[in-house]
């Protein structure tokens, strides 16, 4: 590693600030002398299980047992301990007692071991005690510059070289195959059953990572790493909890520009808005929706299963992408060619009509009932004769309108053989990919269409959902690439210790004012009950409106007034505020009466500092709908401009925006640049915790304020 | 069957009348003698199958090969013809060519034979000429009582009594099981699939169905058979298209009140709504969504896959379909609790805390470091101890807010048998439903478990998915055990030959009034552009329409104007509107003035005469949201107010209406006892295509009609 070799020369403070996390998973995933701390003697036993997987799938590299009652273990000379070995060593393998852990890492930091996988539990996960000691775990890796993945997790595997620094039993009966998946994993059961699949489906793997508590290297460390690594095509992610999302995000786009599509699981969906929340903006970007908005805006998509995630995996690892959504279906029964259409609309993948070549050349090939058309119902009794759907297959392919074909068959089995020659033929006749459905198939034909690099699934909705994600991923990826960097060190989430409290509008409104981005009504502050006239400079209609920063949502207890028309309405509207503030003891600090803004449409613009992202942007449909049927986007900031409007469009409401049934259109992109002025002046503005305006009214490329909350660290 | 018996002294022509579908369907799959006319000495051909297929699966019956050219075929005497046989058969099986086939019924209705089931193709799918021989069978079938499956199927089998009237591959190399699970498919093909994934499975089946062309039993005639069928638990229900509507809902209903749920999976889905139409009822309420709310509204639970349909009837076939939407997770992995909790919200599914008596229970079983919650986190340890294991689920299904247990693990394939047993003993021991997901399962081991009746998933989304469907399912089979019976016959779609004309909103309002049901603003049409005073009865603020039969969409082209507060405005908004008219060239009858009309809420109502399904309703979210997020429901009439009460309830604006945010609360029992007697009075209507009010303000229990267009069929 020349990150390594660039710092020996430097301070041991310095070195870990320098070390980068592909570095620090390397020093891991690249050792080639390992040392295995307690190893015993049986081979099914945990302590047993990293250095018989090794031996039996041939470590490519040192291995030294450490067992001070053995001279021997599994064959092998054992050393007392790790100073014992005599040669410094790439990395020792710890599985002792927790208490224990931390005076065998400084033994192996003395005796020149570079990193270390910690299996031990027994740390964070178990409460105040556990978390002290894997703090000094922590402390002795920044310290000393060596690695430590772990604790508590279930190592890592690396198919090239046969390092299985791990005792996870989905090992056990399966030979490693190498591929090009890698997985990174916070948990150690997923990422077993995950390695397990990936085995016995014969799609191999590449590297494998579980990470436990991360007292060192993280997720994006290994992310990082992967990013860089030319045996991974494919990076499959099971998330519990980032906490450097700095880096998590720099990882992320750093697998982006690799061109390496990245499928993440992230639990925890369902709980997403359920932590009571004063703001909308709070309810809305929780923290799932901000996991959510982190993977998709770096490119990757997520998932809710390990089949999903490994299904779309396939299609990238058989270069069995479309390069666009454009699918051309050809099915043996005419009702599972609409059922694919069927499955296909939701995930925005089209089905176009074929190009009149492409029904010429169908037509010299099949019987004439077959109708030339999107879905193509071959029928049963074209399928069965295997060189016509050859030909068919290639003359769907050719057609420029064609990304894909989805083949749909079912049973077949007394011609399986001929079929899949035929189909694997096709595939590499054609620069497209095909996706076979295939009901019934037997795993002989499954077999043989997968080595051609053909994916095949046994029903339609998997096969639909794997195409449809793998086209987004591709969207996504693409997307991320104009992203602007992240600033690196923590999430500033905040000033510590210190809690958010809310404004009344006319005080939000006054901070607004300052940051100058959009208009506000005129308006102004009346604090008695009477009035004569309308003040300077506000006309008429104006709404009325009870401040105070106790009441959050004013229209509740009828604390607005809209349309007052005359001085006569306007006495009695302040009349009736003043009395609803008295019967409910709201301390109101005035009545604010603002000139009414005619526009045609009304945003929520929400900005949060979260504890764990940092600063987001929240976007969405304004008004009483955002508690209704939420309609709303968020991302984490920074964004240019080309970004919001992209979140704009990206709203189910984006069409009432682009003029709809006699409302004015909105100017997109000058709504997009104030809105990123907005972003600018709110990220340069750590004091503010929040700012939530809703409604933000827009006509063509005009916005106005017309209510408002900021809260203030206090 | 006693309706055969009690028609045998009536004359023919009535007899076809009298008897029922299910009646029909008997004729074919209760069939004790069966003659196979062209029956093959070749086992594997088509017209070999049938014959074989009843030999070696030991049909309890006697088979009568017809082959005028052999004495014997496959070991059984051959017979020259159906009449040479020399006794009437229940049954025979034609798959001669197409021309010849009326010729073989005729000749088997005159020999005795009851019923046909007819494979050739060359029919009503092949064009005019198809149709009119197809037209003949229909006709043979009403005039002599007989029963013809077909033509263009694929046959029926029973497994009951080995009747295999098919020539289906999917029965080449499984021998046939029995089972709770019965198939009516329109499709052959699909049929076929079912048929492979049951049998390969080891669900098996009851009675399998194809009807294809349906020229005279349909799958309606099937579903009531099957709803009588002691032998059948669970209906799976393939469609494409359903002609006797009326029938159809008769057949579903049979099967609710029967206790047999219904899993249809139709296609076309997609194709909602593409249809251009005139109004939103039409866009909104399309083939499909009609499909899918008679399919709905009679209990029937729609489906997107085979794979989904099979999954949830596992769960009734096992009696393990949850009595409640309360499922309590036990998972050896954190994190895979939490995904399925995720998977669990949008089916609705619950997992509530557990009770204080069932943690007591569990700290006795489970060492100290498991936290009783929902989901309940085992770790990896605690699942090894297969005795544990087997207590903690009985005492978590002791838990009275317990109705499932989803139980999530991975691997273990050293302890599988012992793991197997404690799961198949504790679901002996307790009541409640076991599901099983089982990532990296072997296959001995979900074999044992489902012998146990605990249905095993390989991965999360898909069990989660069949627990919610089947949880819905029980939901809409109660439902619709409330429903009002259809009126039998065809569905009145209308006149025949005579197209809806839409009238303009002031002639359409007057028709509403006639009806009486719901408010009509005070309305004044002027037909002039001038007008000094505002006509009496109306009172400002006003507001001012231009009327014509040829302006559905009035305020694509400004002709609405609102709040109008004076004469002096009116006069404005008079001259402004004709001269719009005059501008965009409308034939305008008027400008219509109307008082406007204070209200909370805004509705669609929308009544259609649909030519499939006949009057419908459709109900949702007024205004321009409609065009925008449709939030709607559709279905078939008659409904009672408590139905259209549910069908608001079910909106997602149903908060809105409920009250929020200081908007008034609608009495929903009023306003649905209004829309039913809307819904009585179109029924009535024959002369009427369509209404559609849009929007139905409502204040309270007060309604007006604010716009609509009326259509008549001219």
């Amino acid at each position: 590693m020349m990150e390594e070799a660039d710092m020996a020369e430097r301070p041991v403070t310095a070195r870990q600030e320098q070390r980068s996390g592909a570095a620090r998973a390397a020093a891991v995933l690249e050792a080639r002398s390992v040392a295995i701390v307690g190893a015993s003697a049986d081979p099914g036993k945990i302590a047993g299980r990293p250095l018989a997987y090794m031996l039996s799938r041939g470590f490519a590299g040192k291995l030294f047992p450490v067992n001070p009652v053995r001279a021997q273990v599994q064959g092998l000379k054992s050393y007392p301990s790790l100073a014992a070995i005599g040669e410094p060593v790439d990395l020792a393998i710890v599985g002792t007692p927790a208490a224990l852990v931390e005076g065998v890492v400084q033994e192996g930091i003395a005796a020149g071991v570079r990193a270390f996988v910690v299996f031990s539990s027994g740390f964070s996960e178990t409460g105040d005690a556990g978390a002290a000691l894997q703090r000094r775990l922590s402390e002795l890796a920044r310290a000393h510059g060596v690695t430590i993945l772990g604790p508590n997790c279930l190592g890592v595997a690396n198919s090239a070289t046969g390092l299985v620094a791990s005792f996870t039993t989905a090992l056990e009966a399966t030979p490693i195959r190498q591929g090009g998946f890698a997985l990174v994993s916070q948990s150690g059961a997923l990422g077993a059953y995950w390695m397990d699949i990936c085995l016995r489906s014969g799609l191999g793997f590449s590297k494998w990572i579980t990470t436990g508590n991360e007292c060192d290297m993280d997720a994006a460390a290994a992310i990082a790493y992967l990013a860089d690594d030319a045996a991974t095509r494919v990076i499959g992610l099971y998330l519990e909890d980032v906490r450097d999302t700095a880096a998590f995000r720099d990882a992320l786009l750093r697998a982006a520009v690799a061109g390496k599509p990245v499928i993440a699981i992230k639990a925890g969906r369902s709980q997403a808005g359920a932590a009571a929340a004063a703001s909308h903006t709070g309810a809305l970007a929780g923290d799932d929706v901000l996991y959510d908005a982190c993977l998709r805006q770096h490119g990757a998509l997520r998932v809710d299963s390990l089949g999903q995630m490994i299904d779309a995996a396939r299609l990238f690892l058989y270069d069995s992408v479309p390069r666009g959504n454009r699918i051309a279906v050809m099915s043996v029964s005419g009702g599972a060619g609409v059922l694919i259409a069927d499955e296909a609309e939701p995930w925005g993948l089209q089905l176009p009509g074929l190009a009149s070549a492409t029904a010429s050349a169908l037509a010299s090939v099949l019987p004439s009932f077959v109708k030339a058309a999107n879905p193509l119902d071959l029928t049963g009794n074209v399928v069965q004769d295997t060189d016509s759907i050859s030909r068919a297959l290639q003359a769907v392919a050719s057609d420029p309108g064609t990304d894909a074909i989805v083949l749909f068959v079912g049973l077949m089995h007394s011609i399986a053989t001929a079929f899949t020659d035929a189909i694997a033929q096709a595939r590499r006749d054609t620069q497209r990919p095909i996706v076979v459905i295939w009901i019934g198939a037997k795993a002989e034909s499954v077999a043989i269409l997968e080595q051609a690099r053909i994916p095949v699934f046994l029903d339609i909705p998997p096969a639909v959902a794997a195409l449809g994600a793998a086209v987004r991923l591709s969207a996504l990826r693409e997307a991320a690439l104009g992203l602007p960097a992240a600033p690196a060190g923590p999430a500033p989430g905040g000033l510590p210790g210190r809690k958010p409290v809310p404004l009344a509008e006319w005080d939000s409104k006054a901070v607004l004012r300052e940051i100058g981005v959009a208009g506000i009504p005129d308006g102004v502050l009346v604090t008695g009950p009477a009035l004569a006239h309308l003040p300077a400079p506000l006309s008429y209609p104006v709404v009325a409106k009870i401040q105070a920063s106790t009441l959050l949502h004013k229209s509740d207890i009828g604390g607005v007034i809209l349309g007052i028309a005359n001085d006569e309405q306007l006495r009695a509207a302040l009349q009736r505020l003043w009395r609803i503030a008295d019967d409910k003891q709201v301390d109101a600090q005035g009545i604010l009466l603002e000139s009414m803004q005619p526009h045609d449409h009304e945003l929520l613009v929400g900005l949060r500092r979260d504890a764990r992202f940092g600063p987001t942007l929240t976007l969405g449909r304004g008004g009483v709908e955002v508690e209704l049927d939420a309609d709303v986007a968020s991302r984490l900031l920074p964004l240019e401009a080309s970004h919001i409007q992209a979140m704009i469009e990206s709203l189910r409401s984006a069409r009432l925006l682009r003029g709809f049934r006699g409302r004015g259109e909105a100017d997109l992109p000058a709504l997009s640049r104030q809105i990123a002025a907005l972003c600018r002046a709110f990220a340069q503005r750590p004091d503010l915790a929040e700012i939530e305006i809703n409604p933000l009214a827009v006509r063509g490329g005009e916005t106005w304020i017309l209510d408002a909350v900021v809260s203030r660290f206090a």
